[in-house]
């Protein structure tokens, strides 16, 4: 909490735009430092996942595609948005299936990151899935298009180092995880139930 | 490089919103696995930065805000926006002295992230700003309420790890504070010439 500073004063909020993803609003809010109005644009979005996802032969699963904001092609770990009503930990299982294919027996909740907290109103949930193996193919939208590439895991952690991986929330992810993996976060997993069936679409 | 995926083609672009810190932009793009045309959103920001900035006493500068995004206030690195025009080690300077009142004598290229690039075409440049000393006041703009923390770098880097510090940008820039403290980096410093003189308006 804040020592010294006052909350500001919301006055009122108008949706700029709606895309298929998320709404742009603007916001005017009072100052209590100055007493002024000020028009701030913030961004209502789902929740996010990303998935450290690793298989039984200390590989993690990558995938590449081609990003729209950037128009460049990136190496992540999987992830997407919650469907609504979808728990995170229910999003990041699924959204691993249908994105590369693979299913895990084990996962680890690594926490949250907040993605762009003067911007965006969402969070990023993160997770480790182990023991993941190939069951299917992948589930792709129309408007994907993925290579999957699992990974040796040092090798992945290198390219956080070198800035092959600059997607933020995927530094992140694999910030967590490392953590994880020196013991820092104190974590343990949880056994899917039935995890060849899991992410599969009903 | 893509081993297997072919690039998308951009058909065409228009604007649905311009902000006064980003454009919001609709594109159509064909996919090369389907032939089909997508639609995809995404926003043209400037480049932004974030400053990992020490004083002589082994403490970081991070300062508190209200943040319109989560409608919270947040523990961060100093950081903001690029002017047009202005190189990110000059926005850097500018933002630490005119949200904190401080100035460095050496400064240290950490690299850059993509805030998201599947909707944002930016990057965001980090450094380390070592030897800071306060020099004045702080210069904020009407829309800025800070408050300056020190805090010791220890206990920063606790705060990324209990998720206190949530902020992903905020993480990605500790996290290669972090790799530079523990040499795997291989970077090395500039002294910044006439540094009391650094980061105030002209």
């Amino acid at each position: 909490m804040p020592e010294k500073l006052k909350p500001w004063t919301l006055l009122d909020q108008s949706l700029l735009q709606q895309t298929r993803i998320f709404r742009l609003n603007a916001e005017r809010w009072r100052s209590p430092r100055t007493g002024q109005e000020h028009v701030f644009t913030n961004v209502a979005a789902p929740s996010w996942v990303n998935v450290v996802a690793l298989d039984t032969q200390d590989r993690m699963i990558l995938v590449r595609q081609f990003r729209f904001g950037t128009r460049a092609f990136t190496l992540e770990v999987p992830g997407g948005m919650c469907d609504p009503n979808e728990a995170p930990v229910d999003s990041a299982i699924r959204e691993l299936r249908e994105e590369t294919g693979y299913v895990g027996t084990r996962v680890t909740d690594l926490g949250y990151c907040e993605p762009n907290p003067a911007i965006f109103d969402n969070r990023a949930y993160m997770y480790l899935i182990e023991g993941c193996e190939k069951v299917g193919d992948l589930l792709l939208d129309a408007g994907e298009d993925i290579e999957v590439v699992p990974t040796p895991v040092d090798e992945v952690m290198q390219m956080v180092v070198t800035g092959e991986i600059a997607h933020a929330l995927v530094a992140v992810a694999l910030q967590r995880f490392d953590l994880h993996r020196r013991g820092l976060l104190r974590l343990s997993a949880s056994t899917l139930p039935n995890a060849a069936k899991l992410g599969t679409k009903p």
